[in-house]
């Protein structure tokens, strides 16, 4: 089984490591990050990098893709190059999966029109204007696809799919080697739970606006 | 402010992106991930790679050492290029910190000697061996060290440094930014919740043996 983690100019690395350091732990599954061109991908804040491995056009047919978000996806919503390779891998995949607004680039490409799905929370309502339907839950399945909010929801996506799969067993093992028993010092994590003035600053000056 | 993240081949992704993700948000902070060699390393699994931008000789004073585990963390023990790197930046660090089997590095390098840490759970014991008093918590101040427990714990002591250094209302505007709002599918994130014939199972073939 192939798992392909699409790379993108400045994508959000939790975005993507998130998924790949549960899912990517699927029996017999192997991880493969992708990008238009191989070579080191440069994530939002430039101060890191994770190596394409593959090409695009080296992968056609993973079973499951996955695709981050972060303030690089405006740019992508228009690459036809990405979006034609979505169309296609989404074709013959088990699971289309995606992470905050990672969501928006399968939307773009026409996946989620008529389904349940969600995003970054500053960028939740956009869904809509490709036909999805967007939802406030951290976690959304809706047939083949699976979409997870906001940049760490991705580990609680990878989990669940990984349950899903392989079963729960397999799912709580890679929890327990992954300590994943969040203590979060604030309780802010959520556009309900955060401070109200901080949820406004962002929404005033939110990034997250796709063309 | 710099905040140096060690790589090291076989460390796990999650360990470094976690701190990276959060505490590198630090507001004129420049995160730089460093490597006894320049160029890619790869992850635990081999599936993945970050890349080094610099070498430890580039980077002498780092304001904040962050050092990931994971099952490269063996070799490295012995590694004195590394241990000495460690004490010269701690020698001038303002924090030196650590996720999962990071700590024992820290611990090898001397730099835990009656202090408070932790680790990785399968992990912890180990840290007596080098004079650290192991604690069962998820992030552990002892003075400018801060250790942090298993893989995912990263996140959790990013986000408790980043509101000592900047304040509580800057690390929760992240704990939103990241939607670090954990639901996990199960409650098997520690020793003490995930049923017992796994937590048995792995003790019995821990791969987190230091020599």
């Amino acid at each position: 089984m192939q798992i392909a983690v699409v790379l993108f100019d400045r994508f959000t690395a939790l975005d993507a490591v998130g998924p790949y350091e549960t899912l990517g732990r699927l029996p017999g599954a192997r991880t493969v990050f992708v990008a238009e061109h191989a070579g080191p991908v440069r994530t939002d804040t430039g101060h890191m990098a994770i190596v394409a491995d593959r090409t695009l056009d080296e992968v056609r047919d993973p079973d499951i893709v996955v695709v981050p978000g972060g303030p690089g996806q405006t740019p992508q919503m228009e690459n036809a190059v990405l979006l034609d390779w979505l169309r296609a891998a989404d074709a013959t995949s088990t699971w289309t999966t995606s992470v905050c607004t990672g969501s928006l680039l399968l939307a773009a490409a026409g996946l989620l029109e008529g389904r349940r799905a969600t995003s970054h929370w500053l960028a939740l309502d956009h869904l809509r204007r490709f036909g999805a339907e967007p939802t406030g839950e951290r976690v959304v399945t809706d047939g083949k696809y699976v979409t997870a909010a906001g940049v760490s929801s991705g580990i609680d996506m990878g989990l669940t799919l990984l349950g899903r799969i392989a079963g729960d067993e397999h799912a709580q093992s890679v929890q327990l080697l992954t300590e994943y028993d969040p203590q979060p010092p604030y309780d802010a994590g959520s556009p309900l739970k955060a401070p109200a003035h901080l949820v406004e600053e962002f929404r005033s000056k939110s990034r997250f606006t796709p063309r």
